[in-house]
């Protein structure tokens, strides 16, 4: 189990109404994803020097309690799904052991050139990595 | 038909790999339901003052293109579905007459103390609008 | 005269006060500068393909109302000065004629390579249009 | 000498031309700020409890080098003047030791209906603490 990735609420995280904007949510993902990347020894730069970069292909939120400015928002990550082309992230958010947002995101693999490509086959070592992270 | 919300991509709205981060379309999709309301007679300032909001409970989105800086977004608004305490709403945001994003988005409506309310029951002139534009 | 640049507040550039987050003021200026050099033919497709940039070196802003969601902000953009390496804009921001911000920022030129180079060199129709814009 | 604040810059805050935006520096200022007087003893929530706000009422930024993703940024805040009305905040942000960006800002200080106040007056161990703070 890889720990929670911790995002504090910034002032300019919030809206009019008081609470964060839900469009913030979709960053704290990102962040989160590339995080967890990080943890299993795919930073950012490691990945880009490899000339891989996985773009988002869809992502879906549900909201469940609001949070505010000053909350620190702990995020778990984990795979849900892998196959050679698509990966399958998903997210749950909680603030004070309460659920906020529960969310996934869904991905393709491509290279430096933006071509798709099959993970499996350009990278079988991060490939297996992800893999052994994936639900059963 | 209602015209279709236009949104011009800006600068800071694109990221590293020069393309409109995809976090930007929930933005987008809170501007063109506000743009749709606003057409439809129900304008921000009318809402607040008849003390309805509906907050967002779910968001889905699904990316088929990229866009980049000042590229035209053209974002068709429809109402997919409504009861009495919910309101689905639906998207498609087209460039240069090719889809780039579909998406989804779901609400609740509660009153001016955050309260989740029937919207027939205290505004039933908005629910029969927006029952109108729902799709059959 | 240049006409003023139009912004309309976005739900989502709210901050908790109720009001818009001062720091989307230098978004704004962004967007107006562009709209500017579009106006006087100088768009920013153009100024890629001459291989041309023009970062900020510095901004500065001073703010003497606030303004919230849907309100329309009006920018009056002028060049304060010019030199061979040098642009110094100047920035006013209304709503409902009265000055919100009163804002400037200073600008030099680089090429494809991100070299500083001499605008009046490099760019010399550029260079002259901007100096006939330029206040005496 | 308050220990600096570090902001981690994230992927969403670069732009098409690989580097921060740089609008998300005052971003950045706001979040070094709090971060600040939470650390001398006045964090947001006392703040707000003590119904006192302190209204951004200038900034100004000079850009020395660039940033991108995944830099750290270390943001040293002092505070540069103070009167009863008047706080003049000073930053200084640095990346691998090297100055990327100094900054300035200005604020007043208004009670929760928004008033002016005196902070001497309203809050004078607030203002002796910042006073403590300020430089020679």
């Amino acid at each position: 189990m890889i720990e929670p990735y911790i995002h504090k609420i910034q002032y300019y995280e919030t809206d009019k109404m008081g609470i964060t904007h839900h469009s913030n949510y979709v960053r704290f993902m990102k962040e989160a994803r590339i995080d967890f990347l990080e943890r299993i020894g795919y930073g950012y730069a490691r990945l880009e020097q490899e000339g891989l970069a996985s773009p988002v292909i869809s992502v879906s939120l549900k909201f469940h309690r609001t949070t505010t400015f000053s909350d620190e928002l702990h995020i778990y990550v984990r795979v849900i799904g892998l196959t050679a082309t698509r990966l399958h992230v998903g997210y749950t958010m909680e603030c004070d052991h309460a659920v906020v947002c529960v969310a996934e995101s869904e991905h393709c693999f491509v290279d430096s050139h933006s071509r798709p490509v099959s993970l499996k086959r350009v990278n079988p070592t991060l490939f297996e990595t992800l893999a052994s992270y994936a639900e059963a």
